[in-house]
Formats: C-alpha cells, sequence, structure tokens
C-alpha cells in the first residue's frame, strides 16, 4: 500500500510568502491524516494532490495558533460541501474545549458527526481497520514551552517474502496458487498440501512514520522513534541558534540530524522552519552534514515512503 | 491624499485555487483599514503592498467564517512581532464576544491594547484626526441571512478649487503665498489684505467608498450610498441564479450593477464570487452591460481611487 506524505505548511510561528504555517498530510489508500492545521490550510489542500473532504483524521501537537487555526475554516467548508462522513479530532488534554469552542465561532451549521480523542501519550489511536487500512497513531510525550505531543504512525505488520524458488520446488506453480499463498490461504498440489509457511518468510513491520511537531532537541530520542522509516522533526534554527532554540522549546537543523542518526531513521525531514529563513537550503545543508539523507521540503511538496525490504 | 484598495480575498464561501475569502484592505496615508478578514488575510497582506502591521482598524460585516476567521491568526502574528499600538476592532452586534472568544484561543501573549466598537448603522466612527486623515466610517443595514452591516468610508471635505487666474488677477505673486491661501490662511498683498474665500471655490466633498458585505439586492439602495466614487459590491452569482441569491441572501452582477447606476457610483468593483467561476469574467461581462464602469478583480489586485473634479 502506498504511504504519501504531503507538505502543505512548512513554515511555523506566522505564514511567509515562501511557506504557510503547520500542516502534514499522510495519504494512505483509505485513510487520510492530517498532522496539525495551521491556518490557511484548507487552501493548501486545494493546490496539493489531497481532497479536503477526503480527510479521516485530523491530529494537533500543541495550541499554538500556527498549528490550529486552520480548523475552523476547515471544518466549514467541509460542512458547506455536506460532508457526512465522521471526522476524528485527536489532541492533547484540552481538545474537547478548544473543539467545542471552535465549533461555536459564528454563524454554520455542522452536517457531520466530530470525535474528539484526548491522547494519552503511549496508547494508539487506530485509524482504519482490516482492509481499511489499520494504521495505528501513538502520541509520545515532547518537550516544548507548551504542552505538546508528537505522533508516530505505524503500519500493521507486513507479510514476509514470498520465496518463489522454494515453491517451485514443492511443485506449485506460477499463478493462482502463488498468490493464495502470499495471502496466508493453504493450497494442494497433487494430493500434497502447501501451507504458507513453507513458502513465507517471517512478517515484517510495516512502515513507521514520527511526527515531532515543536519540540526542544529530545536527548535521548523517544524510544518509539527507533529504526523510524520517516523522521518529520522540527527545525526552527540553525545551529548558531541552539540556546535560543532550547529556550524557546524549538530544534535546530543538527539537532534534528542527530537524532535521526541515533535512532536509524530512513530518512529524514526538516519542517517548521523560522520566517527568517526565507530558503531552507541553510538548514538542509547543515543537517545533511550529520545526517546525509535529510530534506527540508518546500510547501506542496509530496514525497512516497518506501517500503524498506 | 491617496485611498487605495487593495482586494486581497475576493472569493466566498471557501477559499478555491484562483480565489482567497473576503479581505480588503483600504490604504490611507495614515491609516489602513481592513474590511473582513477571512482565513488567509495575513498571508495574502505579506503578497501585497500593505504591512499586516500598519493596520490600525479591522470591519467586520458579519459572522459567517469567510469573513472573519483570519482575525486570530492576523492577531496572533501582530503580537508575536511585538505590536504596541492599539488596534480597533468594528463589527456588528455581538463582535464584543467573538473577539473575546478569538483572543482566548490557545497559548499566546497580546502584544497591545484592541478596542472593540459595536457597529450601529447611522454613527460614524472616526479613523483619525486631521492630519491624520480623519477618515469617517459609517456602517448601514444590509440583508443577509445572518445579521448583516456594510460601510460607508468618507473622506473629510476638500477645500474648493483655487483660482489662480483671479489670484493673479488681485496681484497675489506665484508661488508661497498660493500655497497659504490653498491651505486656508489670510495673505497681504501692498497693504491689500486677500481672504481665502476671494480665491478658493466652494469646498468640495471628500470620497465615498461603499462596502457593502454580503447582501442581498437592495432596492432601493441605501441612502449613503448616494454619489458614491466606488461601490464594492458582492456578486456572488450570475443572474441565472436570481432566485437562489435571493435565497441566500446574495446578489448577482446584475444587480450590482444596477444599485451602482441608480446611486451614480463613480465606479463598481465586485468581489465574493461563489466558488463555482473560477473566472470572474462572466460576472464581470454581466455587471458592464448594465454599468459599463464594472469590475471584477483578482486576488492582489490593487487600484487608488481618483479624485473627482
Amino acid at each position: 500500500m502506498s504511504l504519501r506524505l504531503v507538505f502543505l505548511g512548512t513554515g511555523g510561528s506566522w505564514p511567509s510568502k515562501e511557506a504557510g504555517v503547520s500542516a502534514l498530510a499522510l495519504r494512505a489508500p483509505k485513510q487520510t491524516l492530517l498532522f496539525d492545521c495551521g491556518e490557511g490550510t484548507q487552501r493548501q489542500l486545494m493546490f496539493s494532490s489531497v481532497s479536503f473532504m477526503s480527510i479521516t483524521h485530523i491530529f494537533i501537537t500543541h495550541f499554538h495558533g500556527d498549528h490550529f487555526l486552520g480548523l475552523p475554516g476547515l471544518i466549514q467548508s467541509m460542512s458547506l460541501n455536506d460532508r457526512k462522513k465522521e471526522l476524528v479530532i485527536v489532541g492533547p488534554e484540552g481538545i474537547e474545549d478548544l473543539t467545542k469552542t471552535l465549533l461555536g465561532l459564528g454563524y454554520f451549521t455542522l452536517t457531520f458527526p466530530i470525535k474528539v480523542i484526548t491522547a494519552v501519550p503511549g496508547e494508539g489511536v487506530t485509524a482504519g481497520e482490516g482492509e481499511d487500512g489499520g494504521l495505528t497513531i501513538t502520541p509520545f510525550n515532547v518537550e516544548h514551552c507548551v504542552p505538546g505531543i508528537g505522533y508516530a504512525v505505524e503500519e500493521p505488520m507486513r507479510p514476509g517474502k514470498f520465496d518463489k524458488a522454494r515453491a517451485l520446488e514443492l511443485g506449485v506453480p506460477e499463478g493462482r496458487l502463488f498468490s493464495k499463498l502470499q495471502k496466508g490461504e493453504e493450497v494442494e498440489v497433487e494430493g500434497k498440501k502447501i501451507t504458507p509457511g513453507m513458502v513465507m518468510g517471517p512478517p515484517r513491520p510495516g512502515r513507521k512514520v514520527i511526527i515531532t511537531g515543536d519540540t526542544k532537541y529530545l536527548d535521548p530520542p523517544p524510544e518509539i522513534w527507533r529504526n523510524c522509516d520517516a523522521l518529520v522533526h522540527e527545525a526552527t534554527f540553525t545551529k548558531e541558534l541552539e540556546e535560543r532554540a532550547g529556550e524557546y522549546g524549538h530544534s535546530t537543523a543538527e539537532q534534528a540530524a542527530k537524532s535521526a542518526k541515533k535512532v536509524g531513521a530512513g530518512i529524514l525531514f526538516l519542517v517548521h522552519r523560522s520566517p527568517r529563513y526565507k530558503d531552507p537550503a541553510i538548514l538542509e545543508e547543515e543537517a545533511k552534514a550529520v545526517f546525509p539523507n535529510s530534506y527540508f521540503p518546500k510547501d506542496l511538496e509530496e514525497t512516497d515512503i518506501p517500503l524498506r525490504d
């Protein structure tokens, strides 16, 4: 299944010409998760491959305006477009009151149910089940100047690798029976039972994506970050401003890269640059020096997260 | 003095790729007035000639999200940029509670005083005095599906025309004494008193700009619209949808043009098109057929309102 990251807003604090404020979509085949929803997110969605109506879950990391002020407009536009499908909103302690307040702003009629979940670090929230995807999103604590959490998104375990040579050796003909075995079904070849276990390797973990939200450098990094396929880490400042970063509960690009290296991340995406950096290249370069597979995407860049073997 | 209209968001209901939601800035030399502040307005300002920090007054027409949901983000960004100067917010009954709610969203520290004024139709609000401009903004009632008001912006009276020939005839030499007379001061030429009244025509009215906000066709138009220099009128639909327009408290482009003609407007600017119209040309053409000096500006167009003789 495909997992696509859509960087809707890669700026922090306030929007600039170059970058909108925080929002990141994660598109799975049957679920679209939105992480943070700064002002302007609904319009950024219109310029992306994601339909704003397709969003199933919204996860808020903390209650600074640049991370949630796009919520009421998005919800009102969904209503004006007659959405019926439930929307799940997850956020730190206080998300129920905040959502209630946001739903009371001005005149509008909500056309769909909203389920609000207060995130509990370590307790996974499920998005979809079985054939609908079954992503698990687990909140973890971060350290910011206000209460904040990050989210780990994990796919379910994938079946092991299919050993084609072994299957042919056992007399299974290529075609329909191969696919039955790959789906976990037993087959019979010339009166002989062949079980999936005879031709499939051990189950492999699904992909894992970590979204930190705003946080100062976490050392050691949270255990759940280990071996993630993609680490989306805030990088508000360059290392020249490391002291300032610590003071305001933010990270430098170099610190983000150090964390990526420590946890063995597949790829590091930097986001949330201060409006002082018109071009993210300086932050990207700083991170690459520590962790070569580092990128600071521009707004509206999209990328598929590859499956590891 | 220059009066410039900056069309920040010319779309209605929800933003599209082509148009942001409602916001219009009016730039005078010492005051910057913002009419409505839909989501995304602070970023639109960054693409315009108007500094978001320079805004002195915000006028809200009604409490549909596409007209005010940009307020909290704008206020928070002003605070993050350490604004100290007072901001005046004017809006219909309920604006005090709404502002209070918006100021309570999430964590942030307000760095400047906000004065909230509940608009009373017919009672002008003054923006600046004397050399600071002295614009008067008078709310008027409109008819929308929720309580709404429009605003008439009026410049103070301008001095009359200077009669150069007459001044020379009276023996006033060109130069410093001309400018004294134009400023309303008495001068003496060869022992003879010359008063401004002897060389200046009668005072002329300043410019008047009408901003309707969302409204159905008002027939007859409000008296205060008469002889306005610019009428900024909503035009959500084309005339094919006139019935729908009436039902939802909106106007067609043709209706806006009829009003412009009736009141003798200098120029008609159409705004607030439904997201169904990707290109505003169809609405502009419809209006031009009734009132030739009609325009549907694109987002971020700016125009100076000329002085009439």
